[in-house]
C-alpha cells in the first residue's frame, strides 16, 4: 500500500494496520541502516520548529540524512520572517513550494493540521502545543512491540504528568486502539483531562474505573488513579475497583511509561503549588516491587528528576533504546509519505474511525482553548472555526484543530417554525428542546448576546430549565 | 557565456541579456527539477543571515540542495562569533575560505558589497538593510515575463510602502531598464525616496511626472502619486498629469506589486503616526475596477493586512507562484555563478552602465546614512569612504556601498593657485566656483571645521553666495 | 594506524606521531579537496554548540560536507530541549544514537569529556569553557609546520590574553611536547595561570624563567614575562633572565601568536579595570623590530583591536591561511576518527604520558572551579568527582574533567591505626604526616566540618603545624 502524499497530524491518521506496516519498514531499515542511503536522494525535508526541541528535530533530520535526503531547517524561534506577523497558512504554502515534506513543531494546538491543509505536500506533526506528538507515539508503540511482541492485552502504566504531557495523550488513544489496558498513575493534581477519558470511552469502547481513593491505595508507592480496560480484555474489573487495581498490579505491569512535569505549560497556580515536591520518582526501590519484575521502563525524555540515574544500567530501562528507535521509525515514515517505499499492511483489526456531524457556519462560537490555532489573531483572518458534534446529550463540540471539547450554552434551530421571524428563538443548550435539534439545523452561539444581536429571541428554554 | 566567479550585489551587476540568460536557465531547471540534482555536487554554499529571513534563506538553501550541493548556515542573529566584534571583511575572508559561494543578508546597507570585495568567492546579496534585495527582483521579473511574455511597454503599479521596501527599490531600476512604465501608488507618507527617482531619471532616461494632487485623484481607491514613463514608451504624458494618470489606468494595469509596511525600519515618528490605519488594502473590491481586469497581483511576502486572503483563490493572484519560482531562479543563479552552467545571453538592448568619476581621498566626508556599512565602528578600521560623483550642479555624491546620495557643503580644489599655501581655500559647494572644480581635483570636507583644521581658509564663496 | 572510534577531548589524546599522521592526511586532502567528496558518504556529524562560535562550527561543517557527509546542527544556545534541564550525559547518549560523530562546544569546563564518556561514538571537543580547544591547536601546529617545516627548536611568542585564552592553553602544552621554546608576552594582568606553568614543567620537563622585571624590559614594545625552555633546547637561560630574554629575542622569533582579550570571561574587577587600554597592539611598527624579520604572525581569530588591519597585506601574516587550513585539518580528523582513513604515524619522539594515582571515593571534595562540569546541578546527579593526585608535597589534585588543580586542606588515611575508631583522625594537608599517606589510602575532605561529621577527630596535625 502506498502512503505517498498523506500527512501525519494525529495518531488517528493511520489505521492499526498502517502503523504496523510502518513498523515493518522500520525493522527493515534498522537491520541495514547504511543500505537506506540514497532512497530519498534529491528530496528535501523542511524542519520548522517554532518551539525548541533539539531532540525531536535532530532525530527527524538524522532520519532524513540516513535516507540520503536533504534538510532545510528553521529552528530559531522568534527570529524568523514568520515573526513579521505571517499566518501559518502562508508559511505552509511557501515552504510547501520549496520542500517535498514538512515536519512542524508549533506551540499552537492544531497548527500542524493547518500546515497540512495548506502546504500541498505531506506534513508530519512533531508536536503542536499540548495536543499531539504522534511520531513519539509511534516510537513508543514500536518499542513496546519490539520488547513484548504485541500490545494487545498488555498492562501499561502511565506515570507522572498526565495532564500536560501531549506524548501521553497520543499514546493513550493508540494503546486503546491496539487493545492494551491502561493504568493511570498521575502525580497529584496532574490527572489525565476529562476530555481524553471521554474520547477514550466514546471512541474506543472499554471502561474507565476510578480507583485509588482508599487511604491504603494512596499510601502505595504506585498510586493508581484509574484503570482503562479495553473491550478486548478477557477480564473485567470487579465491583471493588481498589481491590481490582491491586489484583491487576499483582499480575505484573508490562510497561511503565514515565513522564516529566511539563512545567512550561503549568498554570500560575500549579507553578506556585509544590507540585514538584509531590512528583513521584521512579527509582531502584520502586522497581523492587513484584509488580515490576518484568516491566520495561520507558520515558519520552528529557527527564528531570522523576527517573533516577541509578536505573540507567538496569536491563528493564528502555528509554535510551526508545529514543534511538526514533531514527528508523522516522525513516520509515518519511520514506512512506514521500512515496519512495510501499508499506505492507497486515490484516489486523482496527477500530473503525468514528464519523461525527460537522458544525461549520458563519454563526459560530470560537474554540474556547486559548492555545488553539483557530483563535490566534494572525489565523482568524482566514480560518473559520469548525467543530465535530461528538455528543448531543449534552451538546458537545470538539474543535477540528485542537480537538478540545466543550459544551456550548446557547443554541437555536435553523429550521425555525414555519420560517416566521417571530419563531426565531434560541434555547439553553442544556434544555430538552436543544437536544432534539438535528445536527444539520443546529446553530450555536458564542454567547446569549450574540444570539440576540442576530435577532434571536429567548425561548422558554433559554434559562437552562429542562 | 560564463558568469563563473561573478558576485550579485545589486541588480546592476547583470545586463538585461545576462538576466534573460539566467531566466532561460531557470526555465530549463523548472522543467525538470530532479534532473538538476548533482550539478553542484561537492560545492558548499554558506548562508549568512544577520537579519531574520527564514523565507529567503530556505529558498536559497532549497535551491542549493536541489542542485545536490551542501549548505552551511549561520542564522542566529547576535549569537555568533561575529558578535564578538568581528568586522564584515574578516567574516567574509574566513567564510570565503570554507565555502564556494556566500549568500549574505545583513542589516547594514552596503554590507554585501564588502563581503563581495573580501570573500574571494562569488557573493549573492540576499538583502542589505533598505538598500537592495536583487534576487527578489530577479524572481519578480521572472514572474512578470512568465505571465506576460515581456516587460517592455507593460504598466506596472507599485503599491504600499515605497519608502522602506528594498524589494521595490531594486525592482524600480530593473523595470526601467527593461522598458516598463511604472505607476507609483504609495501609502501616504511612504513615498519613494527622491534619490531613487533621481537615479531613475539620470541613468535610465524617461520621465517622472507627479500626479494625484487633485482632490478627486486623492479619493480614488487607487491613488497614483507619480508615473515613470520609459523612453521606449510610444506614448508620452500630456501636460495634465492627473488626467493622464486616469488615461493610463483606463488602459489597464499589467501588474500590481503590493508591499507590506516595513515597520521594522520606521522612524519613531512614523511608528507613532497612524500610518497603519491609512495603509491601503488590496482586496476583491479594489480588483473589481476595470483597470485590473487582467492585472497580475504580486507581493514579495510576507503579507500582513495589506493583501486580503479572499484573493488567494483569484486567478490573478501570483504571489505564491512568485515565491515558488524563487527556487528555480536561485538554482539558475547559483549554478551560473559557481560555473557549473553556462548562460545563453540573448541579443537584447540593455541601457549601457553609466560611469561616474570616483571620489576617494584621505580627506573625505563620511557617508551620512547611519545604516551604511562604511560608518560602522567595526568597519571604519579598514574601510575608506568612497563615492561616485554623480552630479556637479549641485555637487552630488553617491556612496559606493549603500548608494545613498547627498550634497556636500564645503569643497576645495587640490589644484590651488600656483600651489601657494595662501591660496589653499575652501568654498561653499553651492557656489559657482565649486562647480568648476574638475572631479580629479575635488576635495570634499565633512564640515567647515575640518576644512579649517586642515589649513584651508574660507574663500569669498564659502558662505553659500553664488 | 586506525584512530577509528577515538575521541579528541584534549590535545593529550594524541601522541606527537598521531598528530603528524593527521597532518599528513590533511596535506593529502588539501592537495585535492574535491577528491575527498564521498569519503564520509552516509555518515552523520552532530554539531552541538552550546556557546556561540559560528567560525568553528562552520569550519567543522564545511569539513564534513567536503567529505560528502551529512550534518545535524544544534546551535541555538538556550533554545534547546537541553534547556529543559537535561544532563549532558543524557544529551550525549541520545545524540550518540542519532549521529556517527559528535562535535561539541560547551561553556562548562570538562563538558566534552562527559560527552565522550557517554556518547558511544567519537567526540571532538570544539571548546569547553576556558579549558581546551584542541582542534584550534591542531591547525595552529599545522600552520607552523607548513611555514617552518618543524616545531622543534623554534621560538614561539604568545601575546595578549594568556589567562583566559583556552586556545593558548592547549597550544602551550602542544608546543612543549613538540620541543619549542615559548616566550610569554601577556597583557598586564592577563598572565598565564600558575597551574598551566606547573603542568608544563612537571609533565613536559624544561624550565620556566621569569623575566621582564627590570624597568627597561617593561618599557620594551615586546615585554616578555617568562620564557619556557624545552629540555631539547641546545641552549639554556643564563642566570640573568632579563638579559637572556633580550638575547633570545635578538636571535629572532619564529612565530608571534596574538590573541584577543577574552572579555566574556573577565571577572567584574577585570572588566572595570582598564585592561583594554593596556592591551598591546601588534602593528606595522612593532613588526619593524629586528626580532620579527622572519616571524609568522598568527591569530586564532576573531580579532578585535589587538591586530592592526594594516598587517593583512604583509606576507608574514598567516592568520587567514591559518583559518583556511582548519578545513583540511578537520577533514583529516573526522575521516580518521570515523575510520574511513588510516593514519600513517611517523616514528617521532613523544613525551610519554604521565600516569598519576587517581582519587575517587564517596568521601570527596568538589572541584573548586565553579565552571567545572562536575559541580553543575544537572550533572551532580550522576557524576562523581574524580581527581588525579599530581603532587604529594603539598598534596595537589587535578580534576579529571576541567584539569583545574588545587590543594585540599584536610586529609586522613583510610588505613587508620589498628582500625580502631579512636584512631580515625584527620590532619592538615600541609602537615608532614599528611604527605606520607599512600595515595590508595588517602581520604580528602571538602572541609573540616565534613571530616568531623564523618566521625574523624582532629589529629595534632590538624591545625596546619608541620
Amino acid at each position: 500500500m502506498s502512503l505517498a502524499g498523506k500527512s501525519f497530524v494525529t495518531i488517528d491518521d493511520f489505521s492499526n494496520g498502517e502503523i504496523l506496516g510502518i513498523f515493518a519498514l522500520a525493522d527493515e531499515m534498522a537491520a541495514d541502516m547504511s543500505a537506506q542511503y540514497g532512497l530519498c536522494r534529491g528530496k528535501i525535508m523542511a524542519s520548522l520548529f517554532f518551539e525548541p526541541s533539539t531532540r525531536t528535530r535532530l532525530s527527524f533530520e538524522a532520519a532524513m540524512h540516513r535516507l540520503g535526503g536533504s534538510v532545510i531547517t528553521a529552528s530559531e524561534v522568534g527570529a524568523s520572517s514568520f515573526a513579521k506577523g505571517e499566518s501559518i497558512a502562508d508559511t505552509a504554502r511557501i515552504v510547501g513550494s520549496y520542500a517535498d515534506i514538512i515536519v512542524i513543531r508549533h506551540p499552537w494546538e492544531g497548527a500542524a493540521k493547518v500546515v497540512a491543509d495548506y502546504a500541498g505536500v505531506p506534513v508530519i506533526n512533531a508536536g503542536d502545543g499540548g495536543h499531539q506528538h504522534p511520531t513519539q507515539t509511534l516510537l513508543d508503540l514500536y518499542t513496546i512491540i519490539k520488547e513484548r511482541q504485541t500490545i494487545r492485552g498488555l498492562k501499561i502504566a502511565l506515570w507522572g504528568d498526565l495532564k500536560y504531557g501531549r506524548t501521553t495523550h497520543s499514546l493513550i488513544f493508540a494503546l486503546a486502539r491496539f487493545g492494551a489496558d491502561i493504568l493511570f498513575c498521575p502525580s497529584p493534581g496532574l490527572e489525565v483531562p476529562e476530555h481524553i477519558i471521554d474520547k477514550l470511552v466514546t471512541e474506543y469502547g472499554g471502561e474507565v474505573e476510578r480507583v485509588g481513593t482508599s487511604p491504603e491505595a494512596r499510601k502505595s508507592p504506585f498510586p493508581v488513579d484509574a484503570i482503562y480496560t479495553t473491550p478486548n480484555s478477557p477480564h473485567q474489573l470487579a465491583m471493588m475497583p481498589d481491590v481490582s487495581a491491586q489484583v491487576e498490579l499483582s499480575k505484573g505491569v508490562d510497561a511503565l511509561y514515565v513522564t516529566r512535569p511539563q512545567k512550561e505549560r503549568f498554570s500560575a497556580a500549579e507553578k506556585s503549588e509544590d507540585i514538584k515536591a509531590k512528583y513521584p520518582v521512579v527509582d531502584k526501590k520502586l522497581l523492587q516491587d513484584r509488580a515490576f519484575r518484568r516491566t520495561i521502563v520507558m520515558h519520552p525524555l528529557p527527564r528531570v528528576d522523576e527517573l533516577a540515574y541509578e536505573l540507567d544500567a538496569d536491563e528493564r530501562s528502555m528509554y535510551f533504546k526508545q529514543a534511538a528507535r526514533g531514527v528508523p521509525v522516522r525513516m520509515a515514515l518519511l520514506a512512506a509519505l514521500l512515496g519512495v517505499k510501499q508499506v505492507q499492511v497486515p490484516d489486523v483489526e482496527s477500530p473503525p474511525p468514528v464519523h461525527y456531524p460537522v458544525y461549520r457556519r458563519d454563526i459560530t462560537p470560537l474554540c474556547p482553548n486559548p492555545r488553539c490555532v483557530s483563535v490566534q489573531p494572525t489565523e482568524t483572518k482566514y480560518l473559520r472555526p469548525e467543530f465535530k458534534i461528538v455528543k448531543t446529550r449534552p451538546i458537545t463540540l470538539r474543535c477540528v484543530y485542537c480537538e478540545h471539547g466543550f459544551e456550548p450554552k446557547f443554541v437555536a434551530s435553523a429550521d425555525w417554525h414555519e420560517h416566521k421571524q417571530e419563531t426565531k428563538k434560541y434555547h439553553s443548550a442544556a434544555s430538552h428542546w436543544a437536544k432534539d435539534i438535528r445536527p444539520e439545523n443546529l446553530i450555536i452561539f458564542e454567547s446569549e448576546e450574540q444570539a440576540q444581536a442576530l435577532g434571536f429571541k429567548p425561548s422558554h428554554f433559554a434559562r437552562g430549565e429542562k
